[in-house]
């Protein structure tokens, strides 16, 4: 089977690029072709993978794409919040057009044609007031442009799919913990820095209270969750095709003190609390809590807990160091 | 003021445009101009009325009726739901470009120009299963193309306003009972028709039986919502800027026994029982009580009772009559 993978230069393409090539199969099938697109191109992890460069903007470049006839496409690309939020042109044209001009690519291919979907969402989707508990049947109102155009790809998706054109299953991944590599400037930056910079002995800030509470989920259960919505049964799903992924409510305090079981009171030491109110403002009004029952229902697999993600990350830590 | 109203030629936009000469004013401002675009060029009803023709999915054309920077927009133009079911590309074109194109349109006039704009949704942003009455926090799930197209107008309309390129307000309209004039082939027309042909001597087919219960609202209840929410504080929505109007949760029998009590059982004798398995399977999926409480709370009313629906039917056939 040929696979196509929108986004494949990011940390979570390169994972599932990874798990594929590992796995050589999806589903039962042997993994004859990859297709990994960025608007960097991505590096070669094996002959079988393809690799090209572009923007997903241009529909000349997704027909392209799409002409090959992947039986399973994933689209994990997009324009990160804090950019759609600031260049809110840009983030239209990649995430709205982008996601439209793939759906048109896959439509214009005809009858014959109806692949795999993943559409990786998010859980800024959702926007305060909050349920205690967000569930299935929650409205959708974001409070950010990043949002709405991922709530827009989630519509789409749903009629493109109720039409047959497409066999679409969106995921609405937590935010992801622990992210490797250097800190970044996202607000959610902190929630990884806490974790990873103490394990390799650096200081970390923490900018928000202890009782700040997240959903979050490691890289290893989001690649998970990217696999079995490309193999999963979906006619169990009915029209309702975007899920939120099962994650882990934990509050700050939590990871703290798992960080202490972990690795130990040095490594929480280094944790230096410096109260941010802008950074508190913007996270309190993130969800931060969901009953993500569908997805369960669905045999979507949530981290068993936070120590757990902790040690992934170490284990990946150690063989990225093996490779290297 | 000047206004501008995209779909004037429609049932609801000729009401509305003789509703605004009526009164001379809206929001205590005198009006002075009254730009009445559609697709085939409206009936001008008085000297203020400047009426065009013209593609609402062309965006030079709706960057010139933009461009006279009107205070306050009314977009009811759409596809209508059957129609964009069976031609895919034309209800995206229209009910998605389109009002995506007029957000754009105002955006581009810069930052001094924020208008008011009130865009029409439908409850068909609901798709079964639903809540028994559905709340203003259960989820956008639609099962239509125009549903869909609906619902990301919604979104759009929010994010813009989140922006300040717009200040929106989405009204979520009932079935509208009684519309005048001759049957259609909506599947939801027998709502009207079972009470205005009995009225006019004829005989009207009931496909669905008396327990069928159904969202409804009369056209001077339609009208009422969007001048309010043409001249509402929109200050105290946030950010959730589609409301659900209130309607009345009518079964077809409450309907029947309403039209007996206003014009007796010979009317009611004109309604002929055709169960239609079709209509029945459709009509099941759409939405049938909802808990309107925001909107109910931002001051919009809903009628008092389906009697009253009648007699207003009623007193516009005689007023019609009187003109002509």
């Amino acid at each position: 089977m040929r696979i196509l993978i929108l986004g494949a230069g990011g940390m979570i393409g390169r994972k599932l690029t990874e798990a594929l090539l590992a796995q050589g199969s999806l589903g039962g099938r042997s993994v004859t072709a990859i297709d990994a697109f960025d608007v960097v191109e991505p590096a070669a992890a094996s002959d079988l993978v393809e690799t090209s460069a572009g923007d997903i903007s241009d529909p000349a470049t997704i027909s392209a794409l799409v002409a090959k006839r992947p039986d399973v496409i994933f689209h994990l690309a997009a324009i990160v919040s804090g950019e759609a939020e600031a260049d809110f042109e840009k983030g239209y044209r990649v995430n709205l057009d982008g996601t439209r001009d793939l759906l048109e690519a896959i439509r214009k291919q005809g009858e014959a044609y109806c692949p795999r979907l993943v559409f990786t969402s998010s859980i800024a989707v959702f926007g305060a007031p909050f349920e205690e508990a967000i569930s299935d049947t929650f409205l959708q109102a974001p409070l950010t442009s990043y949002g709405t155009q991922k709530a827009i790809g989630e519509l789409l998706l749903a009629d493109y799919t109720r039409k047959g054109f497409v066999d679409g299953v969106g995921i609405r991944l937590p935010t992801i913990v622990v992210r490797p590599g250097k800190p970044n400037k996202a607000a959610s930056g902190f929630f990884s820095g806490i974790i990873r910079e103490p394990l390799s002995g650096l200081e970390a800030v923490l900018p928000v209270s202890d009782d700040v509470r997240h959903w979050v989920a490691s890289p290893a259960a989001a690649v998970g969750f990217l696999i079995h919505a490309a193999t999963m049964d979906t006619s169990a799903l009915g029209p309702r095709r975007s899920l939120t992924m099962p994650g882990l409510s934990v509050t700050v305090g939590e990871m703290v003190e798992a960080l202490r079981e972990v690795a130990g009171d040095e490594a929480v030491a280094l944790i230096r609390r410096a109260p941010d109110e802008t950074i508190a403002k913007i996270v309190a009004g993130w969800p931060r809590n969901f009953a993500a029952d569908r997805a369960s229902e669905a045999g979507f697999a949530a981290d068993a807990d936070f120590t757990s993600i902790i040690r992934a990350h170490i284990a990946d830590l150690a063989e990225e160091g093996q490779r290297s």
